[in-house]
């Protein structure tokens, strides 16, 4: 049952990003801890992988944090959760050579041992840059495929208006959602990202959120009302949002970006009589549910992202020593594309 | 096409209950005013209704009120928009005979001339009082069933919280979702109902949201947490039961009873990171939207109500003088079950 180990020298010593520090909100650079230590033995069924990309996500925010989430928060002193892309280098498990590249659960660490169960997805065969299987091909790409058709549900002519219009998963939704046959229109930060989402990601309008009257910037975005709401952000835009959806329009709550706080949480607008009058759908996405469809949603993406079709953007950091700012860079918008950190050397 | 005109003489007047002021919020007594006014001759196509039952409803604060909703609101100086039910006197309309009862739009009056478009439902065969088809085989037991079955989808074992739990609604979904195998849990407004809701609904318990802290009361009713939350009043009770509201769960929100006043909308808990987290289905139920499944639910509710399975109460006033205060009394929980005034004298 033992695969044979490779011909090369494992170093000694394993780099991993530690929570040190239990953050309240969006964790901070101080949260984190860099260490070294010895590596683990691989154990029967195990396998050991190093890894390549370590993937920073939004939602690391809400694992580091206590309180109301889908998953127990990362225990202080362990490395941090996170996804990887990384290759087996020594396995003793059947069904998991040396040399296969994976994308899982794997840490903010230069190698991990772990068990079949960490893997999300195999990558049989590599068709496109190994970064894009952490984004596009990983779970940005599946978020924004499976969020937007099980929940939005957009038809042809809806309006679909997206925030985090430029990020790792707003791009690839409102690409996704005007191969569809929506008008898809995009919030986002910045003018440069504003300027990206009109000219790289297909928006047919896109507004910097910040920039003046919010509300007037919905509706100059969608003056016939919004059908879809792709919801990343939370707070002041759903509030505005929401007052200018359509009778039967849906809401994807995929995350809360521009809260940066929720113990205790926020107050805002009262929306329970927007829902009742609109007759709205609202509806709450964990990527992690649905983990059945992966292999539908990826045979939907893939070929759109070996031919060039679905445009992305990446922002690769080098080292680990990136780790522990990293989910703050990240809630700062100062990423453009989907955040990595490569620690392939 | 002219039915035979009945052989009573009308009397020459109409008294009427108008809208004469626009109300913020829940209307009082004194935005509208009685009149008495000659009776409109019957055109070609049109036929005349002897009201009976005048309906008393949470969602006519809505139809006078300015603003957010799925109707336009009733103009000043026109008779209240309300549901009635009434049996036809005077017919220009061949597929309207004298002499059918009727429930429809029929407004806050003794007579109202209209088209067929005003019906709601036929009463082809009267198998229950005339006034349970203005509550329980009206628009509240049709309420009840089609936002029970086609938002909240209870499944067996699921727990159901209902709130205005002993009113014209809530008692019905109560009962509906018991028989369908759900536990069924009510929240209401004081003691009295919580003993009806306990003894005459069929839940499994209650509790007085005014007594004591109301997330105690809420685990108290729902240790296993919420999966099905029947929302009819907005507020505090919704911020506290969304935040026990298991993974998957289902609010149908079907009012805002608890808020007096959406001009402009008050502030409360953010709910949208419990959307996301608890990967909740929030839909707004309006029963217009619906009324093509009205046979389907009338089918299933007619035999249990004729066979006395399903337990309704009903608060009758008698006169139009009722009808002013009538919607400020409902939302001061003045009523036990359906409000109806009866004008058939």
């Amino acid at each position: 049952m033992t695969n044979p180990i490779p011909a090369f020298t494992l170093p000694a010593i394993n780099r991993r990003a530690v929570l040190c520090r239990r953050p309240v909100g969006i964790p901070q650079a101080g949260d984190f801890a860099l260490d070294e230590v010895p590596l683990d033995p691989v154990g029967e069924g195990q396998f050991r992988v190093r890894n390549i990309y370590l993937s920073v996500d939004p939602a690391q925010r809400g694992w580091a944090n206590e309180g109301t989430n889908y998953s127990d928060p990362v225990p202080l002193g362990a490395v941090m959760r996170a996804l990887a892309v990384s290759v087996v280098i020594e396995s003793r498990c059947a069904e998991v050579p040396v040399g296969l590249h994976l994308y899982g659960w794997f840490g903010w660490q230069d190698y991990a041992v772990v068990e079949p169960g960490a893997i999300l997805t195999r990558i049989e065969q590599v068709a496109a840059p190994l970064s894009a299987y952490a984004g596009v091909l990983g779970m940005n790409g599946l978020t924004a495929w499976l969020a937007l058709n099980r929940i939005g549900r957009p038809q042809a002519g809806d309006t679909v208006l997206v925030t985090t219009a430029a990020g790792a998963v707003g791009s690839l939704v409102g690409q996704i959602a005007r191969a569809q046959g929506s008008r898809v229109v995009g919030l986002t930060g910045d003018d440069a990202k504003v300027a990206l989402c009109r000219q790289r990601f297909g928006y047919h309008d896109a507004a910097n959120y910040k920039a003046g009257d919010l509300a007037a910037a919905i509706s100059g975005l969608a003056p016939a009302g919004v059908d879809v709401f792709f919801e990343n952000v939370g707070g002041a835009i759903l509030d505005c949002a929401i007052r200018q959806m359509n009778v039967g329009g849906r809401i994807v709550q995929c995350g809360t970006a521009s809260i940066a706080n929720w113990s205790p949480p926020p107050t805002g607008l009262r929306n329970e009589r927007e829902v009742l009058t609109r007759r709205l759908q609202w509806g709450g996405f964990v990527i992690f549910d649905h983990l059945a469809a992966f292999p539908e949603a990826l045979a939907a993406l893939a070929p759109q992202v070996a031919s060039g079709a679905l445009a992305y953007e990446e922002d690769i950091r080098h080292g680990i020593a990136h780790a522990p700012g990293a989910i703050a860079r990240l809630y700062a918008g100062e990423n453009i594309g989907k955040s990595l950190i490569y620690v392939g050397d």
